[in-house]
């Protein structure tokens, strides 16, 4: 596929990559951005009347490979369980499309990219963005790809929030909506542990205040760090204990040291070892930034109910019981002010020991009420 | 007060430290201290009978200053809401004692201790230590100090544990035990959280292998961001959203920086930076190892009755609703093995929103609730 609109039939390519055209592209800050690439991509095939586009939003870390297999690290893609042929968004009657986010290392422009002047990455030079940000660019792409409406947006956590902001921002382009795990604006708490993670990065004297492409040393400690701390608010207290509980790693009794004794310490050590070699520190500081400032509420009044006053969306709201990242209240904000709306919203709270991380992972629940709502939804599209 | 046992009236001195006299120590890990020094304090007048003594035992940074007015910060003792004349631990009634843990840095014997072979701080050639460890060397302090037995233990998180341990291993010297805010094993979680913490140590180049001690250079950097993530733990997400909710720190409007907007930044960062002035790295790394080594079944055939049969200790459990870090799930699994012990033990969930950190706070159920069972103990011990 070419960056000008056409699409292809199906099976997966290799990474594509668009630039706007409609540049330079104003942020919400001021900042303006001469030239915005998005890396994206895309399963199943485009209907004549462009009806039956579903667009998936990722999480913080993620990419634009969210089904079959990831063409660089040769894994299943980020929601492979969730999207295919025949699978709950099933790419026989939906094309869906995956847009990397602006601001993040996978493909899109950001901290990353080159600056021109200097020819060298931009580092914390780069615009801090915001959700909002990200929506326009992916909306900026589907008006030059010739995409009006989409059947759905979908997304969990950061991805929700996304979805969130497509349905506040586009009322008109959004047939229907599954905001999953996630929440109107981001909490202290979700703040606090950003904040840890930001500081344990900029902690690290190989950061350089940011300026450490091509000096040969990577802050790998700090954003190690920041990732282990992450990781445990993706998982529930009840899960780790199900999982790992106090058993030891490869020994049999504790060595009265500080090595990873436990299996849960090697785990999450090797959680923060791997991500290191596939992601960025800059991109970390801005995507976690950008999710601080997400404050739908704030933009409209300070009322959440403001922002969908007659919405025509469709909504799904989804959370899961041991999600203590975006627990269950946070959604039920969202549907108390879509129902102070007057707006068309179904709500499920579903049972899972697996926390936060529930929506990347196989929860036959879960499975069954996005494949009903989407069903029930594409059929009064028409599709 | 000299280290010989006697015992002065009332009101406070300045640092008191004693020397074991029965060394070397042997450790649950086998190595050997040939020098233990208690850095302790007293509140209070023991009686005739030496029935009245209530050890304090305190949790992971704090030190032997619970009442009164702390002789170093000149700030308030961390129980002084807790512990003085005519408060809920009377020490018109007791005589309150409180040790700095071994493996501390505020006092006792800890990596900050010189080796005479070096001239130089242990460091990490300090051995690691436990729960156990820590209550041994009480006892010996004890011994020495003609203290057979005690009237009441009490402590709340790590000081919970040791109050376990305490009650575990030396039954018949614990008349009464107050756990609060703790389990009988560091949970998965915990250990996880414990482990984020010592990597941010370890990451910081200024930690060198743990010999930093007369280089000029500490990891200050990396304490505080293992203190940031730990102090999250001890709040509930409804505590930091009644404290800070998303309030922004001194500005009208987010700045699209990576400056402390939020206020909830800004308590973290100060959090982080005040604590790197009361309190040493190694020990960090080797009071948290403490607590995830702690498992009371392990010793016991892995069945936690088993650790008190026959006791006849009473005991009152207490947890906190929004406690996060130890789960009233925690305190419930201690007293179903009291009662599987047949021991005589309450137990009280007390409604809080501050979380962890509610042990520590004006709590007034919380209050009443140890005050009465101090009344009720007391009058049948002959107090």
């Amino acid at each position: 596929m070419t960056t000008q609109g056409d699409t292809k039939n199906g099976s997966q390519s290799a990474a594509q990559v668009s630039l706007l055209r409609d540049v330079p592209f104003r942020l919400e800050n001021g900042a303006a951005l001469d030239e915005v690439e998005i890396a994206w991509q895309d399963y199943g095939t485009l209907n004549a009347d462009k009806s039956n586009v579903v667009l998936l939003c990722h999480a913080l870390t993620m990419d634009q490979y969210a089904a079959g297999t990831h063409p660089v690290t040769g894994k299943a893609g980020w929601w492979a369980n969730m999207v295919g042929p025949g699978k709950v968004i099933d790419t026989d009657r939906f094309y869906v499309l995956c847009l990397n986010v602006l601001g993040s290392c996978l493909g899109s422009t950001g901290p990353l990219t080159i600056d021109p002047k200097t020819n060298k990455p931009m580092g914390i030079n780069f615009p801090v963005i915001t959700i909002g940000d990200m929506v326009r660019v992916q909306a900026a792409f589907l008006d030059q790809i010739g995409i009006d409406q989409l059947f759905c947006v979908v997304g969990g956590s950061m991805g929700g929030m996304q979805v969130l902001d497509w349905t506040a921002r586009f009322p008109e382009r959004v047939y229907s909506a599954i905001p999953i795990a996630t929440a109107a604006r981001h909490s202290a708490q979700n703040i606090a542990f950003d904040e840890v993670g930001r500081q344990a990065i900029m902690a690290d004297p190989n950061w350089q205040g940011g300026a450490y492409y091509g000096t040969g040393k990577r802050p790998d400690a700090g954003l190690s760090v920041a990732r282990m701390a992450a990781h445990i608010t993706y998982l529930s207290e009840a899960g780790l204990h199900d999982k790992f509980g106090r058993e030891l790693q490869d020994r049999e009794a504790v060595t009265y040291g500080f090595d990873a004794d436990f299996q849960v310490e090697s785990y999450l050590r090797y959680q923060g070892n791997t991500f290191v070699d596939r992601f960025d520190a800059n991109s970390y500081l801005y995507i976690t930034r950008a999710m601080d400032y997400f404050d739908i509420a704030a933009d409209h009044d300070g009322v959440l109910a403001n922002a969908w006053r007659h919405t025509q969306t469709r909504f799904c709201v989804v959370s899961f019981t041991s999600d203590w990242l975006f627990p269950t209240s946070q959604s039920r904000d969202i549907v108390r002010a879509l129902n102070a709306a007057a707006a068309d919203v179904s709500f499920v709270e579903i049972e899972s020991d697996k926390g936060h991380d529930s929506f990347l992972l196989d929860v036959p629940e879960f499975f069954d009420i996005l494949r009903g709502f989407l069903d029930a939804s594409a059929q009064r599209r028409g599709i």
